[in-house]
């Protein structure tokens, strides 16, 4: 079983998936590290429900849409004096959808060895590439040989992902075809808040139609946006975030010891600033933008413009003419003002001549052509020329952190000229961008635990004949008398399964009511949120800085949990 | 001694100079990681000198330059039955000198305690912010409370660096003026090639003047080209190396499991290409560009362009749309025809009206032209643009990365449409840029052990009398019985000092010979370069990416040393 060692020192993995490839060190230490089960996995367990469940908003709508499957109590697991039945063997698939997050193979090893310690000679498969793999029935079978070389490894490169959907009339024939040609018995989505909508949707379709298919979620994604009070965490967060502020942690000691740069440091995380506000709290930058009050305030981009020159200004009063800056990739979405700019530009540019003397200005509003004018030159060049296939502008492309960067020196130089900002220096900003470092790290101690319990959860909820749950391990939710969340040690997470209806509401989009699990996003009201604004103008002119520095996977700091889940939990002051 | 805790878990540093900071608990942890010496700093010493140095070359003029330093021997610290006598106290001042680099306080850590063992009552003063501090006389007096929370952390936040040179007379005079204030017997300078340049010229100054102040260097930069037989690597290239390999490593596993985005990472090292080729070896990516190479192969930007491009047709024709591509900073400055371009750009730009006809473009060469020509706008846009005060082109500032990526792109098109790049899909770039990120990152235990031995090797030759030689330790080239080089055990580590005349040359510099320490390139027939180019055609088409993970302080690969030190020693297949 274990990888044979090469000339290097490293391990190759054998005969396995990952391309004979050579491990380093740290990638074969942590083959064999031991990962804890919660207590209630280790000896026979039986599941108890709760009362029926709601939708989280238009119950109606969402039950409409799931006939079969709404109102499904959430299950828990609870210690037994028999064990399930395990005779019947089960054939399952699993696929891993959307966007990599540490973790996700543990989420796979945790299925297959619940299967092998539960339900022996069931069958496991791999569907490739992501839901195309289920409807184009690519797949590979999954045995302990295949699945070893991933074990607490990062990355989707056991079986891969992939973004497709399984949506219309003809994509759900495929996916049944494929259920009936594997004969199985159950599929694990594990995927974001999309792909958990697309598990349940797929849940209900074969419940109706008297499949025997059965399809349980679990919940992936560095973005930190798939929560609930019964989920959470998504997996994946943890590693992503302390990747992320290591960097950022080093990157304050250099401004600190060069003491002539602003750091402006733009992190993944589209939809919510979840990442930027953990971040935050670990390292304790000067300055960190938040998307969700962003919006809330409806600030402009000049508003956020002046807030990060008011506090230049006030820290080179103080002798302070470096610093670090949170943005998170999202922020432009965040800004009403922006949003409409780039709605005009999308109309303009698909129905008119743009010529070089600008004529074509005039069509934009009035609001629209002072922002636009008021953006630098190389970012109105982004708006007008990267678009994507459909004619809209690729927001994820404009680079927001350089953006800032020339806004604020605008800004700034117009401060001096008055007089208000006080440095004989010019002010230096260095940009920087961490995303795809943070999605396919190894592992931490807590996601390497977490994924492993989820997948056995999933197991357990699918052998125990549930359909359209999400898999839920350490919720503080359960009402029982044995409680533990994952703030507590491990032994003691509650496991068990949400009803994915529960989390839904709908939107209406081209007419009809689609179902979405809504992305959680920041909440101002939030305790991760509210302990940043407490201590943010503390942060702005002391400096205070922390340097997380490399994820340790033995000795001090090894088992810490990120901020974020802790506030959340009210385990941390 | 021991750091307050603070209520999130972390240290205070009381009194410190690190602004009251808070700790993480990775950065507490490593304060008591305790530092072993090597055998000969463990007990009474004495030094033995080897025959007459002379120099890298043009030994005649060095010797003019140098007339009371060359032709210094090395010296090098043997077992020994008595002490040195400890009897006068020293008050000796240490300054910072140049870009950050993990390991400079444990540096200063060794040389303090160096004298608290040796020389009891023993004054040291840190020069802040680099030699300006020298020349201002702006210091503090370094005591156990002060170092203490800075032991075996990154940054150079204790006293800050700078950039500034002791150049002109009256900078001499300033420089002797402090030595003379603060009663100086001795001066430490960390720093790099110019640094320790500067500093054989201050001791020759001292030296010259019959000042008793003696000046001892020690080898810093994470750009790994300070380094000699003698002095077998300059200290932060092993941390810096780990983290951006870290980094690569994550994207690999990222660019595996995605399967469709070729990521271009530009790695910090303006002059030399160590830090990529070190990168390379730790992480096996498809392509890397060794600007050494490029140069030694007068390569132009057209090469390296279809060098990449082959690559990616002949993956695509394996079914691999994706990769990682690895490019030292300083790329473009190993392109002679890039050179010619700018240097012709900089006169017309002086001279000359750039109209928007393009007219000024006839003052080109056709060479020039055609490269111009053949540069993305974007490229060509920052040529013209973004100049220095002198009205440079800022190389550094050029994203060759993504310069890269468009001409990639654009090669790939015109393949396309030949027939002979078979892909479906759309080539997708991903730029990166890893530089600020690896320069204050918590040293590795080989740094900060290396480096505590540095600073204890420094203390120990100012001790002995000598001046003008740069801190030697773990050197492979002493030629006696017990030798112990950077691979062995640190307790065999050899201590000594090396003639910082004998690692310089001259340069012809305004019609006058300047002395120079040559910087270290990549050699081609090393065995670094070597090992890489016998292997770089498989890493090329196979995928054998390595992913180091993240710096560990215990457990395995914590005590890993670099590949380039381990190669060069000889010590490593």
């Amino acid at each position: 079983m274990s990888p044979s060692i090469d000339a290097n020192g490293g391990a190759s993995a054998r005969n396995s998936g990952r391309f004979a490839g050579v491990y380093s060190e740290v990638q074969t230490s942590r083959l064999n590290h031991s990962l804890p089960l919660p207590s209630v996995l280790k000896s026979p367990f039986k599941i108890v429900e709760g009362p029926p469940s709601s939708a989280a908003g238009n119950p109606g709508e969402i039950a409409k849409l799931f006939p079969n499957l709404f109102g499904q109590p959430s299950a828990m697991l609870v210690p037994s004096e028999s064990a399930l039945p395990s005779d019947q063997k089960l054939k399952i698939g699993v696929v891993l959808s959307g966007g990599q997050a540490p973790g996700g193979h543990n989420v796979i090893s945790g299925i297959f060895d619940y299967l092998q310690n539960h339900v022996k000679g069931s069958t496991l498969y791999g569907f490739k590439g992501g839901p195309a793999g289920i409807m184009k029935c690519k797949y590979v079978e999954l045995d302990s040989e295949f699945i070893y070389p991933y074990r607490n490894q990062g990355g989707f490169d056991m079986i891969c992902s992939g973004r497709d959907k399984i949506e219309t009339p003809e994509q759900f024939k495929q996916a049944e075809e494929t259920a009936v040609k594997l004969d199985l018995d159950g599929l694990f989505v594990i995927g974001g808040d999309d792909s958990n909508t697309n598990a349940c949707l797929l849940a209900e379709n074969f419940r109706g139609k008297n499949m025997k298919v059965r399809v349980i979620g679990c919940p992936k994604t560095i973005d930190g946006d798939l929560k609930c009070k019964e989920v959470p965490t998504s997996f994946g967060f943890d590693t992503a975030c302390k990747i992320y502020a290591e960097m950022i942690g080093n990157v304050m000691i250099d401004a600190r010891s060069t003491g002539k740069y602003y750091h402006f440091v733009r992190l993944m995380g589209r939809a919510a600033s979840h990442i930027t506000l953990e971040c935050a709290l670990q390292t304790h930058p000067n300055i960190t933008i938040i998307g969700e009050e962003v919006a809330a305030k409806k600030l402009t981009l000049k508003n956020v413009t002046d807030y990060i020159v008011d506090v230049v200004c006030k820290r080179a009063e103080l002798g302070y003419n470096y610093g670090v800056i949170l943005i998170p990739e999202g922020l432009i979405d965040f800004i009403p003002e922006v949003q409409h700019l780039i709605a005009e530009l999308n109309e303009i540019l698909a129905h008119e001549i743009v010529d070089d003397a600008g004529l074509w200005k005039k069509k934009l509003t009035n609001q629209s052509l002072q922002l636009f004018e008021f953006l630098p030159p190389a970012i109105q060049e982004q708006l007008m020329l990267e678009r994507d296939p459909h004619g809209n502008v690729q927001v994820a492309k404009i680079e927001t952190e350089k953006m800032l960067i020339q806004m604020v020196e605008t800004e700034l130089e117009k401060r001096k000229s008055e007089g208000t900002y006080k440095y004989e220096g010019h002010f230096k900003g260095q940009s920087h961008f961490f995303g795809y470092e943070g999605r396919c790290g190894l592992p931490t101690n807590f996601d390497a635990t977490y994924c492993y319990a989820l997948g056995f959860a999933a197991g357990a909820l699918l052998q125990s004949g549930k359909t359209g749950l999400i898999s839920s391990v350490g919720s503080s939710f359960h009402l029982i008398i044995f409680v533990g969340n994952l703030a507590a040690p491990v032994e003691e997470w509650t496991v068990g399964g949400t009803a994915l209806t529960s989390l839904m509401d709908v939107e209406r989009r081209h007419g009809k009511f689609k179902p979405v699990i809504k992305k959680a996003m920041v909440e101002l009201d939030g305790a991760p949120f509210k302990k940043f604004a407490s201590v943010r103008d503390e942060w702005a002119l002391k400096n205070q800085y922390i340097s997380p520095g490399p994820i340790q996977f033995n000795g001090p700091a090894s088992d810490a949990v990120n901020h974020t889940l802790l506030l959340e939990l009210g385990a941390h002051a």
